[in-house]
């Protein structure tokens, strides 16, 4: 842990699925403790063995509820569905008070998910704002990060785009970011997340055009 | 000319501003004949000779107002600050019919520059389309291209991502990215625009974060 940030208690929400246990693995290698939270805490349970595992063994990771989660977290990362993203949040919002979210949602509105769709808020960082007051940070990141990646060891070619509404928030974000051995940048104010996860369309039409499935952006001109 | 598009006659409206001369310096050296437009013609036609003196005298490129350069050519390009957007649209409109329109206009709302605000439509480039009508097909490139680059030689490390009302039109526009010296990609519907338009913000506030004047991005992952 010599190079992370210190030590901390993550709760990654919808953490079954394939972002939240990609993320959950790299945090957990990285030395935090991990709870990974599920509407159905015996997935969570599941989840989280199978991660320990995949990590010999020695690994903090507990499968729970995403309220326990929430409630007994440092900071709370939210890697549900867009379907699902106003429930959860709505769920957790009294979990979250003085914390900091981390919105990993990309509001896809399929079929066409190659189409830039945003929701009345403007995005769904934006709207996870709107749900939860000014009490709680919001920062957004990794929604341009193929889940294919993230279990795997290599080095990823993707930039991780962190926006938020504060800079101290984007900061502490910008330390998981490096925790997950990804290379992130301070991308502005809240309002700028539409851009991020609008790129994640982008990148789902460029990878049906050009015959790939793992495009990504680099930020280049810097040092 | 032997990689280049087929000879086109490209007016750039605006084309006395930084980001104008650039790409109608780097066009007429692949070939193409320029018609540079201004509100005031004689600027118009200085800032053409002024780019005819840099290439050495063997270029064909024309000054004249904005509303002739249209008219008399194949493809048009607008590179016209935001608060000129609207009212040079409307004055080319009728001149556009059956053509490409170009649009390179990113919406920045001085003072805060680095924070993605949209116009109503959702971007300038959906602006643009809900000024011009069907009869016109609207595509957006260039925005995150720094000035500076384009009156160089040296390479740059920055790709253009095209969004448009048609795929046809993409790949035109694609065309003139390739003759521009410039690496582009189908970046989808125009209403993906946003993205591209709000990450010229992005890169303002990274530039200022990070101590740089050109960063850029590279879509990385593909072949």
């Amino acid at each position: 842990m010599s190079d992370s940030s210190p030590r901390k208690i993550i709760a990654v929400l919808g953490g079954t699925g394939k972002e939240g246990r990609g993320l959950a693995y790299r945090w957990a290698k990285a030395g935090h403790q991990i709870l990974i939270g599920s509407r159905t805490p015996e997935k969570a349970q599941g989840a989280a063995a199978d991660l320990t595992g995949l990590l010999g063994g020695k690994a903090a990771i507990r499968g729970t509820s995403n309220s326990e989660a929430a409630r007994r977290a440092d900071i709370v990362v939210l890697t549900v569905p867009y379907a699902a993203h106003r429930a959860t949040l709505e769920s957790v919002s009294s979990d979250l008070a003085g914390k900091i979210l981390v919105d990993v949602t990309v509001p896809l509105v399929p079929p066409k998910v190659a189409k830039v769709q945003m929701p009345p808020a403007g995005s769904a960082a934006q709207e996870a704002r709107e749900i939860l007051g000014e009490g709680v940070q919001v920062t957004s990141a990794f929604q341009n990060i193929s889940h294919e990646h993230l279990l795997g060891n290599e080095a990823i070619e993707c930039d991780v785009l962190v926006t938020g509404t504060s800079k101290e928030a984007r900061a502490e974000t910008l330390g998981l970011v490096r925790d997950a051995g990804l290379v992130g940048w301070d991308a502005g104010p809240i309002e700028n997340s539409v851009v991020v996860e609008g790129m994640t369309s982008i990148l789902i039409g460029i990878n049906r055009e050009y015959g790939g499935s793992r495009a990504g952006i680099r930020i280049t001109g810097i040092g």
